[in-house]
């Protein structure tokens, strides 16, 4: 007997708990989500900020968030993230703490294994500064998945981000005012380069697989419960697999 | 005897006691100015929110911030403003408290004033809210000079903004998330808007009788004693107009 596709058929059986309006509502969201552009946010401090981050990167249609804690804990405010985080995916990358390593080596680690798995998805990677060297926003070429780093709020990107990204990254500025606040500088970053790919002919779309991935994972959010409809559903399945038993 | 030009030579006199580095930064930075577009924040609570709005009209190049204060006092967090509102034009209007005057009717009144001065300067008026009537951000036509009203962050715009700007503006949103934190909402629109002027052949520069002005406001805050200096110039001037008298 043939195995069954319990993954798509466990988010139809949780989907069909849903109203309709709220299934449009997922499909309209998943056929605007991409991956190509994600947002790195390294030791965010303010709690503040970091969930700004997460609210603007949902609205844009970011679907994952890459989170270095190497000296600070990620924090969220939910009143400033109006629950974004739960439509998201928070890939997270803790320091490693060895008790006798140097301090510097600890604090570099998660940045790194950030940046390792960066690559092997194939995106280029980008730390924004407000250094004059940089390639500035209006100009950056989206023909590769960009990965965009931000700094924390007092010592902007380490050392380490800075020497391995592949480019620096800036927002042209007019004024006396030399950086944005780290949460206005993720907004505009995010909300130009979503606007650009949207209007350009890149295929920027998650593809089905990653589709279904999510909607498990938005059906879930979206009930109360979830947990007793799944094992319900699994029982299910596991009668019509062997229908000959009691 | 020729009345002496006495502001434009005022502006001369303490600009000698800047530096060179100082004096072409503020050359610099006059010719990237703009009052074709400016923010109207109306009634905004957290200071952090109001500084972020500043920081980023500053940066963006927007000489002018209109505050409206109907409810609430604006206040500003150096630390999150970082100096900005000291380069920019803070243009105020604060409600008029009449003692046995409706509620309602003195809420609206500094909103009404506002929104009158920007009418005599020429303005169309867009308020910001996240309603899908509303035109939205990248098709914005600037071919008149455009005021964009930020509402406070629990209500938003009041009523009589709403029924009052010319039209209503929605940055475009791709997820679950309804709306962007204020500050975001603000940077995002002023970002875009400066970009697409500074790319259009629209004439979006000051006038020399404006720069004047704006350049005596950026040399006495360059300058420590600046009033002491200013006394100064005005003994001199007056011994220039009179050389016979003792």
């Amino acid at each position: 007997m043939k195995e069954l596709d319990s993954a798509a058929e466990l988010v139809e059986y949780l989907e069909g708990f849903l109203t309709g309006a709220r299934k449009e509502r997922i499909r309209e969201i998943l056929g605007q989500r991409t991956r190509y552009i994600t947002p790195v946010l390294e030791d965010l401090v303010d709690p503040h900020n970091s969930s700004a981050c997460l609210r603007s990167a949902e609205a844009c249609g970011l679907q994952d968030v890459h989170i270095i804690e190497n000296r600070h804990a990620f924090q969220v405010k939910s009143g400033v993230s109006m629950g974004s985080a739960h439509w998201l995916t928070l890939r997270r990358y803790r320091a490693e703490i060895a008790e006798s390593a140097e301090i510097a080596s600890i604090r570099a680690s998660a940045t790194e294994r950030c940046f390792a798995t960066l690559r092997e998805e194939g995106y280029i990677i980008y730390a924004t500064t407000p250094h004059r060297s940089s390639i500035s926003l209006p100009e950056m070429d989206l023909s590769r998945p960009a990965a965009i780093v931000f700094g924390s709020e007092k010592d902007g990107i380490s050392a380490y981000a800075r020497e391995n990204a592949d480019h620096c990254l800036q927002i042209p500025m007019y004024g006396f005012t030399e950086s944005f606040n780290i949460s206005v500088c993720a907004a505009i970053t995010l909300y130009s380069l979503s606007q650009k790919l949207r209007q350009s002919e890149i295929p920027w779309q998650l593809s089905e697989s990653q589709k279904q991935h999510i909607r498990l994972q938005w059906a879930r959010h979206s009930l109360k419960r979830s947990d007793l409809l799944e094992a319900n559903f699994r029982t299910i399945a596991k009668k019509r697999q062997s229908p000959g038993k009691p």
